[in-house]
C-alpha cells in the first residue's frame, strides 16, 4: 500500500460536535477515530463481521444514505456507537508542555498540589450543600403533600367518598412529576435517570456529551426533587453521584462556559487528565453525601474509574468525600436544631444497628446466602423486565411529550395502587410512642390509637419506609402486608426506572429487599418459634434482604459492601453483607447483566472493562487495529490538513505524524501524534509558515491558547482559511506529542488492552519492526470484543 | 559504537543468587540489570554523578577491588543497592505462553478463576488461624508471667525485698526475649522487625531475598510470641501482615520448596504476576486479622502494591480479608466459650466507642488538629532517634550474638524501668467492678480495695493498656502518671524498634499516643471544668492521640484512617481521625520521613513511588537509561550465551533479542526480550540446535519446565555445558517475549516512569527512531532520582 493510499483511503462517518444531542440529528453527533477499511484478518474464530462489510459498502455510497441510516438501526446491545469520543488520560507531552513543566519550580508544583486540595475541599463542600438542599426541599414538599392528603383522608374516612382523596393524591403526585419530567425531557434529557451509568462511562474514559454541564446539574437537582416529592418509587441518592461529578467538573476548571465566566484560576487543570481526577473526587463526594459513606465513595470512584492507582489522588478523593459528609451533616444538624451534632451522616440513614441486639451467628450464614440467591434472582428478573421496557421506550416513547405523559401516568398509577393497597389492608397496629414528628401514620379504618401498617410502607418517603422496615419492633407488620407490598412495589419500581425523570434506583431496591427480607425473617421466626431469641429480630433480615436485592439489581461489589457497612454504622455486618452481595452477583450474572450495564449497552457506549476477554489471546494488534491510517508530515501543507479535517467522511481525531522516507512508497516512520483539537487551535491562530519557513503568525502559540479552547473546540467549519493560506505550511513538530506509545503488530489483544487501559490512552499506534505506522488502536477497537454465550463475539459498529 | 562494543563493553557487578544473605557475602548477592557505562548526559542540573564515575573506574580494575568494596560503603540512605532483583509484573507473552492460553477453553479460564477464589479463601483461613494461635499463646504466656510476678510482688510488698521481684521479672522477660532473638538472629534475620517495610518493598516489586519463605514464617511467629510475652514495648500486629504474605506466597504456589513437597496444583500461578497478586491478598488478610479491619486491609494492599487496579482482584483480596477476620473471630469465640459470637473482630480490639457517649463537636476540630500536629512532631522525633539508632546498629551491632545481647538488655531495662515507675508511683485508684479476669491489678502500697494505676499501663500487655486508656472512666489516671508513662514508654519503644526480634510498632505507637492524648483530655477538662459535659470523656482524646502518634510515626494515609475507623467500630470518627492523620503526616514529613520509609532507605532498596519527582521533566529516557546493552541474536551461539551469563561482571537479567542488519555496525532492531532465568532453563534442558538447525534435544520444552524451576532458578555455574555444546546454536524465538514495551529516546522521565510503574515492568527498552535498541531502563534507573532538599537528586549505586 502506498502513501497516497494511506492518506486518501478513508472511511465514512459524521462530524464531531458534542453539543448536538440525541438521535434525531445523527450527522451532528461526534464520532472519532473511525478508520474502517479494515484489513482482511481471516476467520480465526466465530465473529460477525457485518459491521465491517456494511462500512466498506458505505464508502462507495452517497452521504444521503448515511443520513437515513440511523432510523434503521435501533438501539441495540449488539452495537457499538461511534458517536462517543474518548477522554485522553495520557498527557500530551509536546514541546510546549515540557517547556512549561521545566520552567516550573519545585514551589510551583507545591502550589499546584495545594490548589488540588483546595478544589477537592470545595467539591466536597458544594456537593454536601446540594445534598442538604435536596434533602430539606424534598422533606418539606413531601411533608406538605402528606399532611394535605392525610387531612383529606381523615375528613373523608368517616363520611365516605375516599375516591376524592385518591384523586387529590394522584393529582398532586402527577403535577409534581409533570414538572420534573418537563424540565428533563425538554431541557436536558441527559439528566434523566440516576446518572450513575453516565458517570461510570465518564470515569471509564468515554466523553458522554453534556453530562458534566451546569445546566444538567440544575435540571438534575430540581428534577429529583420533583420526582421524589411526587411519590414515585425512586430515591434521591443516585442523582447525588451525578451532581457531585458535575460540581467537580465545574469547580476544577475555574470557569463556566455556560455562564461565560472565566475566573482565570486553575488553568493548569484544563485538560482531560486532571479533570477526570477531579470528577472521580466529585463522584466519591456524591456517594459520600448520599449514603454517609466516605470510604464507600472512594471505592466507588476507584472501582469505576481508576486505571492507575495514585496514593495522593486517592487521599484527595477521600478528603472530598469526608468534607462532603461533614458539610451535609453540619447543615442538617443546624436545620434540625441540633447544631454541631455530627454523628448522623448521609442522606439515607439506616438508623443504628447495635451489635448487641442484632448479632448474627454462624448457623445463620447459610440463610444469608439463600437470601443472596433470592436477591440475585429477583434482581435478574427486575433487570430483565426493565430491559424490555427500555427497548419499548426507545422504540415508541421517544418524543418528549410522550415521555412526560408516561411519567405522569406512572405517578398517578403509583398513587392509585398505593391508595388501593392501604384501603384494602386491614393490618392495624397500635400507635407507639416512637413515631417521630415527621411520620404520617394513617388511622383510616383502624381503631383509635392504632394505625394502618400498610400506610407506613406506602404513605411515606421511601427512605423512611426503609428505616421503618429495619427498625420497627417485631410484629409491626403482618406477613401479608409485606408480601403484597413487595409485589406491587417491585413492579412499580421496575416501571419507574428509565422514565424521563431524574431519580435513582438504590432506595427502591433497598425497599423491595427490606420488605421481603423482613418477611423472610418473620417466616423464620414462625418456623423456629421459641427456639432462640436471635431469630426474633426481623430487622436484621430486612437489612440482609435489602443488600441482596440491591446487589441483585446493580451488581456492584466492593464499593457496595462498604457503602452498606458504613450506612449501617456497624462493621460486624461486613461478612454477611459481603457474602450476600457475592451470591446475588453470581446468581444474577447467570441470568442477566447488572442494570447499569444493561443501560450502558443499550446506549452502545464503548465501555472498557478491566481486562480483555479471557479467550482473546488469539487476536493480535494486527487484527484489532484500524488501518490504513491518515498521517501527516512533520511540516504539512495547510490545505491538506483543512481538507482532512473538513472531510465529514474522515472524521479522525488523532493523526500520527511521520517522517516519510524519500522516494519510497512505504508508510512513514512514527515521530509523533497530533490531535484534531490541537490542529483546530493551530488553524484558528493561523500558525502557518510560508514555504520559506518564515513564520506568518505574529505571536508564538502558548499552552494557554489550547487551554482556553478546552473542552469545546470549535468545529472546523467555523474556521476560515483563505486560498492563499491553504498553500502555506504548518510546522507540527512543536505541538505534536513526540513520544506516543506504540506496540508491534504481533502484540496480543490482552497485552494491547492492558497497556491501553492502564494508561487511559485514546490512541495507540501499531508499528512494524522498522517503526513505521501500520495501524491505530482506539477504544472502539478494543471494546468491540466481548465474551458472549458462544465465546468471543465482536460487536457491530453504528454511528447513532 | 559497533555491535562488538555492545556485547562486550559491560560493567562490573556481582552474581545474582538470592539465597545469599546479608552484607557479609557481597559477591553472592543478587544484582541485576547493571549496565553502567553510562552515556555522557551533560550537566542539566545539579546531580552528584559520583556513582557513574566510580563505576567507570571500576571497569578497569580487578574483581578483588570489588570484593573489598562493601565494607567501605556503610548502609546509607544516599545509596541505592544493586543486590535486589525486581519482580516482573509483566507476563512473558512468548510463544509457549500464547499457545497455552489459546488452547485453554472458556471453561478453563473459569476454573482458574475459581482456583483463585479458593486460594484466597485458604489464605484468609490460614492467616486467621495463625493470628488466633499467636493471640492465644501470647495471652497464656503473658498471663502466666504476670501471675507469677504478681504473686511474688504481693509476697514481698509487706516483708520488703521487692528487688527480688524485680530480678524475677527482668529474668523472665530477658529469657523469653533471648529465645526470640536467638531464632531471629541465627536462623532468619529477615524475620526481624515488623516485616511491613519488607512487604511494602515486595508489593512495590522488589524481590527481597527469603522474605516469603516458610522458615521466615516460622521464625516470625515464634519470635513475635517471645517478644510480646517478654514484655518488650512491641505489638503482635505488624508481623501478622508479613505472616499473611508468606502464607499467600506458599499456598498459591501449591508446593513448598523448603519442604521439597510439590502438590502439583496451582501450577498456572507459578510466576511473579500471579504470585504478587496473592501476596497482596495475604498482606490484606494479615491487616484484617490484626485489626479486625477487612476494608483497611484491602486499602493497605492497594496503597502499597497496586500498580493497576483490577476489580476482580480487589474483590478477591477483600474476600481473603473477610475470611481472615471471620476465622480469627470464630476460633477466638470458641476459645472464649462464646462459640459463634462473631462481633469482636481483630487481634487488637479498641473496645466499643458508642456514638452517644463520645460524640464530637465542631469546635473540637481545631483541638484535634493541634493534637495531630503534636503527633506529627513526636513521630518525627521518634523516627529521627530511631534513624540514628539504626545507623549505630548497622555499624556496631551487626554480629548475631551482639544482637541477642542487646535484645536481652532492652528486655531487662524495660522490666526495670516499669518496675521503678510502678514502685515510685503513688497513684492509687479504687478497684472497680469492671476488671475482667484477665487483668492483673497490682495493689502494691495502695490501700486495700485499691490498685496502682501506673501498673495498669506497665504491668499488662500493651493491647490491654491501650484499651484501658481508651475506656477506663474519667479519673482512672492522674496526669503525672500519664506524663511519666508517655515519656518512658516513648524512649523504650524507640529503642526497641529495630532490635533483632520480630515485633511491630503499631501498638507501642498507639499506646504512647493514647497516654498523651488522655493527658491532653484531662488537662482540657481541668481548664474548662464544668462548662460542658462533652469534655468529660478523656477516652475520646486518647483515641485521637493514638491516631496522631501512629500517623506521625508510620505516615500511612487512607488505609490507616480506615483501619482506625474499623478498629473503633464507629464510622462517625472518620473525619476527625482523617484530619488528625493528615496533620500528623504534613507536620511529620516536614522534619523526617516515615519510619518504614527510613528503614527502606537504609536498606538502599530501589523503591518506586507513585510518580516521578515533579521537577524531573528535564530528564529523558536517553539520560536515564543504561547503555550500551548486551543483546543476543534470535539464533545465538550457546558459547556466547554461557559466557555472558557466567561473566560475574555482566550480571544482566534481561537481554534484548535483536535482528542484526547484515554488514552494518549499527545496533540491531528489537525483536524480543529474554530473561536470564529463561536462558538458564534453556541451557539446563539443552535446547540446542546444530548449525544445520536439527534439534538436539529430544523433548520439546514446555511452560511447565519454566514453572518447575520458578522461583529458585539454578545459578549458571551449576549447569555443565560441554565444549561441543558450546559450538551449537540456541533458537530463542520461541521463548523470548516478542513484544516487549519500548519507548523512544526523547521520552521524558515522568512518562517513562508512568509506563514502567503502571505496568509493573522489570525491563523497558529504549529505541531510536528506527526501532534499534539504544538502552534499557530498569527499576534502579528510575528509583535513583528523588526530590532532595536542593531539588532533584540522584542516588549513588552500591552493590551491597
Amino acid at each position: 500500500m502506498n502513501m497516497a493510499n494511506i492518506t486518501k483511503k478513508v472511511s465514512w462517518s459524521s462530524r464531531g460536535d458534542d453539543s448536538a444531542r440525541g438521535e434525531a440529528t445523527p450527522l451532528l453527533n461526534g464520532t472519532e477515530e473511525v478508520r474502517y477499511t479494515r484489513q482482511p484478518s481471516g476467520g480465526l474464530f466465530h465473529i460477525s463481521r457485518l459491521s465491517t462489510v456494511d462500512l466498506e459498502e458505505e464508502i462507495t455510497s452517497e452521504e444521503d444514505s448515511v443520513r437515513t441510516r440511523p432510523n434503521m438501526i435501533p438501539h441495540n446491545e449488539k452495537l457499538l456507537s461511534l458517536k462517543y469520543e474518548s477522554l485522553d488520560y495520557d498527557n500530551i507531552e509536546n514541546q510546549l508542555f515540557l517547556e512549561e513543566e521545566r520552567r516550573m519550580s519545585h514551589m510551583g508544583f507545591r502550589c499546584l498540589e495545594i490548589s488540588r486540595w483546595v478544589i477537592c475541599g470545595l467539591i466536597g463542600f458544594l456537593t454536601g450543600l446540594i445534598a442538604c438542599f435536596i434533602d430539606i426541599v424534598v422533606e418539606k414538599l413531601a411533608g406538605i403533600k402528606y399532611i394535605v392528603v392525610k387531612q383529606n383522608i381523615e375528613k373523608f374516612t368517616e363520611v365516605g367518598g375516599l375516591s376524592i382523596s385518591l384523586i387529590l393524591w394522584a393529582v398532586l403526585n402527577s403535577s409534581l412529576v409533570m414538572v420534573g419530567a418537563i424540565i428533563v425531557a425538554f431541557f436536558e434529557p441527559i439528566a434523566a435517570g440516576s446518572g450513575i451509568p453516565q458517570i461510570k462511562c465518564y470515569l471509564n474514559g468515554v466523553k458522554i456529551p453534556r453530562v458534566v454541564r451546569l445546566k444538567t446539574l440544575m435540571v438534575k437537582v430540581f428534577g429529583v426533587i420533583c420526582s421524589v416529592a411526587g411519590g414515585l418509587a425512586v430515591g434521591k441518592e443516585g442523582p447525588m453521584i451525578h451532581s457531585g461529578a458535575v460540581v467537580a467538573a465545574g469547580v476544577s476548571q475555574g470557569r463556566s462556559t455556560s455562564l461565560k465566566k472565566d475566573f482565570k484560576i486553575f488553568e493548569y487543570f484544563r485538560r482531560d487528565t486532571e479533570k477526570r481526577d477531579f470528577v472521580s473526587a466529585g463522584a466519591a463526594a456524591g456517594v459520600s453525601a448520599a449514603f454517609g459513606a466516605p470510604v464507600g465513595g472512594v471505592l466507588f470512584s476507584l472501582e469505576e474509574g481508576a486505571s492507575f492507582w495514585n496514593q495522593m489522588l486517592t487521599w484527595r478523593i477521600f478528603f472530598a468525600s469526608m468534607i462532603s459528609t461533614f458539610t451535609l451533616n453540619f447543615f442538617l444538624s443546624i436545620y434540625n436544631n441540633k447544631t454541631g451534632d455530627l454523628s448522623n451522616p448521609g442522606l439515607i440513614n439506616f438508623g443504628r444497628f447495635d451489635s448487641d441486639s442484632v448479632a448474627y451467628n454462624l448457623y445463620e450464614i447459610p440463610l444469608f446466602i439463600i437470601m443472596g440467591a433470592i436477591g440475585g434472582l429477583l434482581g435478574a428478573l427486575f433487570n430483565f423486565l426493565n430491559y424490555w421496557l427500555t427497548i419499548f421506550r426507545i422504540r415508541y416513547v421517544h418524543r418528549p411529550c410522550l415521555q412526560v405523559i408516561e411519567a405522569m401516568l406512572v405517578a398517578a398509577v403509583t398513587a392509585t395502587v398505593s391508595f388501593t393497597m392501604i384501603y384494602f389492608s386491614n393490618d392495624c397496629q397500635p400507635l407507639g410512642q416512637d413515631q417521630t414528628k415527621d411520620d404520617y401514620p394513617l388511622q383510616l379504618f383502624c381503631a383509635d390509637g392504632e394505625y394502618n401498617s400498610m400506610a407506613t410502607a406506602f404513605f411515606n418517603t421511601p427512605e423512611r419506609s426503609v428505616r421503618s422496615l429495619f427498625h420497627n419492633p417485631p410484629g409491626s407488620y403482618n406477613p401479608l402486608t409485606l408480601g403484597l407490598f413487595t409485589l406491587t412495589y417491585f413492579f412499580l419500581a421496575c416501571w419507574t426506572y428509565g422514565l424521563t425523570v431524574s431519580a435513582g434506583v438504590f432506595i427502591p431496591s433497598l425497599l423491595i429487599g427490606a420488605a421481603w427480607g423482613r418477611l423472610f425473617g418473620i417466616l423464620l421466626s414462625y418456623f423456629t418459634s421459641g427456639s432462640s431469641q436471635i431469630w426474633a429480630d426481623p430487622g436484621k433480615y430486612a437489612l440482609i434482604g435489602a443488600a441482596a436485592q440491591l446487589g441483585g439489581i446493580v451488581r456492584m461489589t466492593l464499593s457496595l459492601t462498604v457503602i452498606m457497612v458504613e450506612a449501617t454504622g456497624n462493621v460486624t455486618f461486613g461478612l454477611p453483607i459481603m457474602l450476600v452481595l457475592m451470591t446475588a452477583k453470581i446468581v444474577g450474572d447467570y441470568f442477566a447483566e447488572g442494570l447499569y450495564d444493561i443501560h450502558i449497552k443499550l446506549q452502545s457506549v464503548p465501555f472498557l472493562h478491566y481486562e480483555a476477554p479471557a479467550t482473546s489471546h488469539w487476536l493480535t494488534a494486527r487484527e484489532v487495529m484500524s488501518s490504513p491510517v491518515t498521517c501527516f508530515n512533520k511540516v504539512e501543507k495547510v490545505g491538506t490538513i483543512v481538507n482532512t479535517l473538513s472531510n465529514t467522511s474522515t472524521n479522525h481525531n488523532g493523526f500520527p505524524v511521520v517522517i516519510q522516507i524519500p522516494d519510497s512508497d512505504e508508510p512513514g516512520m512514527v515521530c509523533g501524534l497530533i490531535l484534531r483539537s490541537q490542529l483546530i487551535v493551530l488553524l484558528k491562530h493561523k500558525v502557518f509558515v510560508e514555504r520559506a519557513r518564515t513564520r506568518l503568525s505574529q505571536r508564538k502559540l502558548q499552552l494557554k491558547d489550547f487551554r482556553d479552547a478546552y473542552p469545546r473546540f470549535p468545529p472546523i467549519q467555523s474556521i476560515h482559511v483563505s486560498q492563499d493560506e491553504r498553500e502555506c505550511m504548518m510546522d507540527l513538530s512543536e505541538f505534536m506529542n513526540p513520544t506516543p506509545y506504540t506496540v508491534p503488530q504481533e502484540t496480543s489483544l490482552p497485552r494491547v488492552f492492558k497497556l491501553f487501559r492502564a494508561l487511559g490512552l485514546r490512541h495507540l499506534l501499531v508499528v512494524d519492526s522498522e517503526n513505521r505506522v501500520v495501524g491505530l488502536v482506539t477504544r472502539k477497537d478494543l471494546a468491540r470484543y466481548h465474551m458472549g454465550k458462544h465465546g468471543l463475539e465482536e460487536l457491530q459498529l453504528a454511528q447513532t
